[in-house]
């Protein structure tokens, strides 16, 4: 890979919604190679006049089904609960190439609105889009939804960033009709930005952050209001004494309200399995204090430790390796293969197909970061029954 | 004030147990005028070589009752468990006017063991060292406890810094019987390292940190042990999108589970009143999600995120003015005045006795951060009775 930056596969891109993220992708958009236009679109008649001036954005347009007319990637980056019927009011809209991406916190019910029904993802119910009409499952394998793991407890346009997904993991969930060319493309474009690829399912998707991001906010807006409580009743002592701990605790806290009740609305199943889970382990922290039970809670702060050493660094081993994976030109195989090393946190630094000049089957190439990774995807994939080799770049 | 760093009132300072903390004292204080020893001790004999090797401290010593002799303060900075014996083992060795400090987590039942009995914290009890012996109750007024919050999830010697303290809160823990002249020298010479000094009660102390460092540990740590194991169930991904937020929120879970265990054990009645506020509110939320109480969880969040904005921050308004407290040269006017001020979280940006030349009585100047915090402290002051007027500088 070459340390200039990559040259973007979409000529022009569309972003509708334009507050943090959207901001952000449409800044870092336009400083790709590649990129011709950028058109921001926003409900909000003052939100994007104020992008227009802080230069975010080449052409502004309020219309969101004009915004998105002629466009190469339309990257949806409107609040979780309306992304799904914005994105079947723009169908009409889309291009026949158009791959449509969203960035929301939560995938699930999105994908369900996408599809009008929930059929693909709750195994019940008829489906409006991805049935009857070849062109709707047509733009439908054409969504693949997204999720930058980017952000700050700062929101809106003002807050825009054009560096904020350098090192991000970015996770897609391409479904099983998900079209090769254009997950190809889109993940492609996301590296461009800075980002690292995770192919998950949706539905794990959602568990994960459930854990790994909406449990956090909970905890942190609950002490928060635990210690502002505690001041109220016993001196703004304890804010004073705050330091760098219940700093980075609390962070968080800060965040935008309406942003995260409309998270966790959406969340809620995998929010309240994973609250249950941390309220069992407190309590029994807690009884082993109450006990003096010293080595029980000596054991969890070492596991703890011991976790926390392991989170995984940004650094990269530097070196790629490309696991070659023999696909016939069957539907499902790219969502199979992405979202079992997905599941595994091993991250697509890069994908191509490489197409068999004298037969229809070909091969997948996925491109992860060292050889102890590569074996680890190599043992997986054959563990699930999916041929593959190791191919040095 | 002037710019350039204040002269230390001690000229030699001992340092006792010689850690993350110890060593960023030693280092500070070997930083400024007026200091012309820095003698570190430590019952390990690879660490104080290591202390030796890495420049931290002038002389270097094995044995503390060697080490504090001829000292001018003595910060004792071992473990809490290890501290009020330290002391008690300590007290034939100190000169008559040693001023002696420690910085543990904790600080009631250090006091109680400072104190041989806790006669004074707890009510009951013979105390071997404040009745009896003039020179033992001498002693122990110029024993007065402290805490530094500042810190890391480092450990050890190699982790010191001698620029730990700027801007950190140093809680001092003056008891009714704290020699003034003690406490203004030792104020002095913590802001010279460049903290800022807020005086409470011990007991107060316990509930504030409990609160605002302990249980932030515990969550961080739990939180930290749940997402281990949700990889270990649903695979690694969950590590790999955890983001900033998550990174914040268990960065502590980084910590020695040895010396959080000794501060968990000490503080334990406080801890398991502040786990216990915690849990009940996070069942509140949790019930809140499950019923779909949106308006609810909007609550806390909103709530929450006010309280973050309202976070002490630690620029200062920058001008200082002073507090005139008329005081009879009686003992525990000191701490009545320092510790309500602190319960308010005002910080003690400077402190003075001011001697009447034709009388036995003086005053007390205490200086505050602006107008505002001023005039709070005063009526403050004053609610509790106790006379006070301001003059600027």
């Amino acid at each position: 890979m070459s340390s200039t930056t990559p040259t973007s596969p979409f000529r022009r891109v569309t972003v509708v919604g334009c507050g943090l993220v959207g901001g952000s992708v449409a800044l870092a958009t336009a400083a790709l190679p590649g990129v011709e236009e950028v058109v921001v679109s926003d409900v909000d008649a003052g939100t994007l006049a104020r992008a227009a001036e802080l230069g975010i954005g080449s052409r502004h347009e309020p219309d969101a089904a004009v915004a998105v007319d002629g466009a190469d990637l339309v990257v949806l980056c409107t609040p979780v609960g309306v992304t799904g019927k914005l994105f079947l009011s723009l169908v009409p809209s889309l291009g026949p190439r158009t791959v449509v991406t969203d960035v929301g916190s939560v995938k699930s019910q999105v994908l369900v609105d996408v599809e009008g029904s929930g059929r693909r993802w709750h195994g019940s119910g008829p489906s409006r889009l991805s049935s009857g009409s070849a062109r709707a499952s047509d733009v439908l394998s054409r969504f693949i939804g997204g999720h930058p793991m980017a952000g700050s407890e700062r929101t809106g346009v003002e807050a825009a960033d054009g560096t904020l997904f350098q090192g991000a993991t970015w996770i897609l969930t391409p479904t099983a009709g998900a079209d090769v060319r254009a997950f190809e493309e889109l993940s492609a474009f996301l590296r461009a930005l800075g980002a690292r690829v995770l192919a998950v399912e949706p539905a794990l998707h959602d568990r994960l952050v459930a854990i790994a991001s909406h449990l956090p906010q909970v905890l942190a807006s609950t002490l928060m209001d635990e210690a502002a409580d505690a001041a109220a009743r016993t001196g703004e002592a304890v804010l004073t004494v705050a330091a760098g701990g219940f700093r980075d605790a609390t962070r968080v806290a800060g965040s935008d309200p309406d942003l995260w009740v409309g998270i966790l609305t959406q969340n809620r199943d995998a929010v309240l399995e994973a609250l249950d889970g941390f309220l069992s382990r407190l309590h029994t922290v807690r009884d082993q204090v109450d006990a003096g039970d010293w080595d029980g809670v000596r054991g969890l702060l070492t596991r703890a430790r011991a976790a926390r050493e392991r989170l995984p660094s940004k650094e990269r081993a530097g070196r790629l390796v490309d696991l070659v994976i023999p696909i016939s030109d069957q539907p499902g195989v790219l969502a199979e293969v992405t979202t079992a090393l997905g599941e595994a946190g091993v991250n697509i630094e890069d994908l191509a197909m490489r197409h068999a000049t004298t037969s229809a089957r070909g091969a997948l190439l996925v491109a992860v970061d060292g050889d102890e990774t590569a074996d680890r995807a190599l043992a997986l994939l054959r563990g699930r029954g999916i041929t593959a080799h190791l191919e040095p770049r």
